[in-house]
């Protein structure tokens, strides 16, 4: 595979396997495509799918596996505690390797143009992807979940970027896009008080004067008595996990509260811990190419 | 490729770019085999091979390597500035993936085997292959060089462990063995003093009271007007790299000189780096697994 690209799935069906497996069969043993990961949730009632491959064989498969879901999964009936707004709830595209995110916003077009046009999904297309400013954000988009989506979609705001300008009466609407991975990283504090790391969150996530492309909530770990700011960097090229690290530690001495750990939750792309060990290292003109790993596989 | 090997034979040919071109086409456009890296010195009159592969392949391109290498190298005429007794000096084979050193070292010795029974060559098993202590150490079993070895090979310690008792006329001997990957790790200090280098060289490596897998040497960077503790890791997954560094600077405190930065020289595989970022993060039940790229190659 000379060119990846990964894409993340997430489909409104997490208690059926019969469905789920035929959801998930596209992504099966097919030329160019690595499946990862699945997992489902049957409170959410939810799966989410992460794979990877070239950008060809890896939208031909998320094309089938969004048609077997159209098959599989009736919006009418389906409840589950996660928001949703339609059986093939967000399609996000996400570039890995020699791939940029102009080709990964590309290819999410072609995508959702394709989806809409064969299978008549209204779409919109968010984050990198997104036609406004207002379109960027998912939770925007998916505000009203699937029972408000008819009304939604009658707004001057709401018309879907491909597709039907009303909901497919079954799978109500898709969002398709292009964005950086996510990592997610919680920082763990050597207190109980869930203040110090909600004030701590609030000190370092974008969204209240913190680093631009990071996330973050304190959350109460009860059964080991500590408590933690659990973080999602949304552009660890832009935003490095060392520095998010290094300002929670700055931000943890006002309280006299000593980092206890950190943890990295699921998948990791290498230039993340590279970028955070050649930081620390003081390493000069250090590059990717040098890792063993990236030579063999190039 | 499931089971990968890393070989990084040295041949005694640095200058004569036709001779080295045939020692290396064997590596070349071959299934199960990656070329990643060949470099000749001129004053050294060696070159250094880096190439991956899986067992099988890896090895049958060694030994048509090493024939082409008897084919193009006279030792009886060679001069160079780097130690050598060989036409094909030495063949160390280095664990990457899903090979244990065990493997490894089964590898090395069916290659010694195979090489001294179709070539003729006398041959030593060195470093995690070798059959006695005084044999794992190639400086040592390289010692008298090429012009020495006829009457070194006549000593009763000094029988090699495959081939004919006494030299190859032309191609002389060869070492063969099994290591762990070599990390060639730099730091440099804020100051011109070398005397400073080579003490804290002296304190951190193995030889003279320091870290079990690290050599060290003080080095004048002229031009810079800086020093450097140059180091060589024999076995980063036991000193780790983040433990030479701080040690160093902890050494240098002594002297009131800074640690203005680190280099890498050449490949270092990805979890010496991984490590080191999950030191400084204090990472919690971190999983090489859980990095993207170690999943998409696995």
């Amino acid at each position: 595979m000379n060119k990846i690209v990964e894409c993340v799935p997430n489909f409104s069906e997490g208690r059926d396997l019969v469905k789920i497996e035929k959801i998930v069969a596209p992504f099966r043993g097919r030329e160019g495509v690595k499946l990862l990961d699945y997992q489902r949730d049957e409170d959410h009632n939810r799966c989410v799918v992460t794979v990877v491959g070239e950008p060809e064989a890896l939208t031909a498969a998320v094309l089938e596996a969004a048609e077997a879901a159209l098959g599989a999964i009736d919006m009418r009936t389906h409840k589950g505690q996660h928001p949703r707004m339609g059986a093939v709830d967000v399609v996000p595209f996400i570039p890995v390797k020699n791939v940029t995110m102009k080709e990964a916003i590309e290819i999410s077009r072609r995508v959702a143009e394709t989806a809409a046009t064969k299978l008549g999904l209204p779409i919109f297309l968010y984050e990198e992807s997104a036609t406004a400013p207002h379109r960027r954000n998912l939770a925007d988009i998916r505000k009203g979940q699937f029972e408000g989506m008819p009304a939604k979609l009658l707004l001057p705001d709401w018309t879907p970027d491909f597709g039907p300008a009303g909901i497919h009466p079954t799978a109500g609407v898709t969002a398709v896009g292009a964005r950086m991975p996510l990592v997610a990283y919680n920082v763990n504090l050597g207190t109980a008080d869930i203040e110090i790391a909600n004030d701590i969150a609030r000190n370092v996530r974008h969204l209240s004067g913190g680093l631009r492309y990071c996330k973050a909530i304190g959350i109460d770990l009860k059964d080991r008595g500590i408590v933690q700011v659990s973080i999602n960097m949304t552009d660890y090229t832009r935003t490095a996990l060392y520095r998010v690290f290094e300002l929670i530690r700055i931000e943890a001495r006002r309280w006299g509260v000593p980092v206890v750990g950190s943890e990295i939750v699921g998948l990791v792309p290498m230039n993340a811990l590279i970028d955070t060990a050649a930081y620390y290292l003081q390493l000069e003109k250090f590059k990717t190419e040098q890792v063993l790993e990236s030579r063999i596989y190039e």
